[in-house]
């Protein structure tokens, strides 16, 4: 079910600042900041080559990060997202074994205008997971 | 600098229920437990087909991991290894640039066999970071 892993969020709390530590310090290839006031966050994209960080800043008051960042005022690893051919399978699938998925357990659009999901951390080991619907044509080889 | 990420780890207080949830639940290829006794740790390896998640089980008193599942009894996520050609050469301008490298400072055969550095969190936002020597002509494609 779960495929490649589309990406792992990191929450920070000053987006610049740590920009400019994978930039300059680990020589990582960051992109430009953008800011997606729908999804609560600002975000740089580390690409890795196989994957990509995501190193998320809260924006708004109602920022899904901001709780995370209150109780981790240094930042930390937030979630990491694998993605899947058919979410609302996955959710079937995942119910019926017993798992719990945020919010009504419908999938919604996430910050890639894909449909995700994300499931409760207490039934992966304190993991945040999200899965994002990549249709296999679209996705990277 | 930093190149694909090699694995995300992540730390689990039952290795075995552990490795059920991400085949059963997750539909994940997930391997055979290996035990590696002299770094501190039961480990199983998530497939994902464009890297790896390890997931972790403190062996023995002195684990590396059985402090951060003492502040995190559910498990979470504790590291992500970033592989670059040269991890001496990748110290050297991490301390150049002010960040701080755990231990002596020396690189040490890691789990995978290769020589491996830890970063200090506090450098990069809350995250524990792993670089990994791989050799170019050793590495996957």
């Amino acid at each position: 079910m779960i495929g490649r892993v589309n990406h792992i969020a990191i929450a920070v709390p000053d987006l610049e600042a740590a920009a400019r530590r994978y930039r300059e310090m680990l020589g990582a290839s960051v992109s430009g900041v953008q800011e997606l006031p729908e999804h609560g966050v600002r975000v740089v994209f580390v690409e890795t080559g196989n994957t990509k960080v995501e190193l998320l800043e809260p924006l708004g008051d109602a920022s899904p990060i901001a709780a995370f960042l209150e109780r981790n005022p240094d930042g930390g690893m937030h979630h990491i997202c694998y993605e899947v051919a058919d979410v609302s399978a996955a959710v079937r699938r995942l119910i019926e074994g017993g798992a719990r998925v945020l919010g009504d357990g419908e999938p919604k659009i996430g910050a890639h205008g894909l449909p995700v999901v994300f499931l409760h951390p207490k039934d992966f080991d304190g993991t945040l997971i999200e899965l994002e619907e990549v249709k296999p044509e679209f996705g990277p080889a």
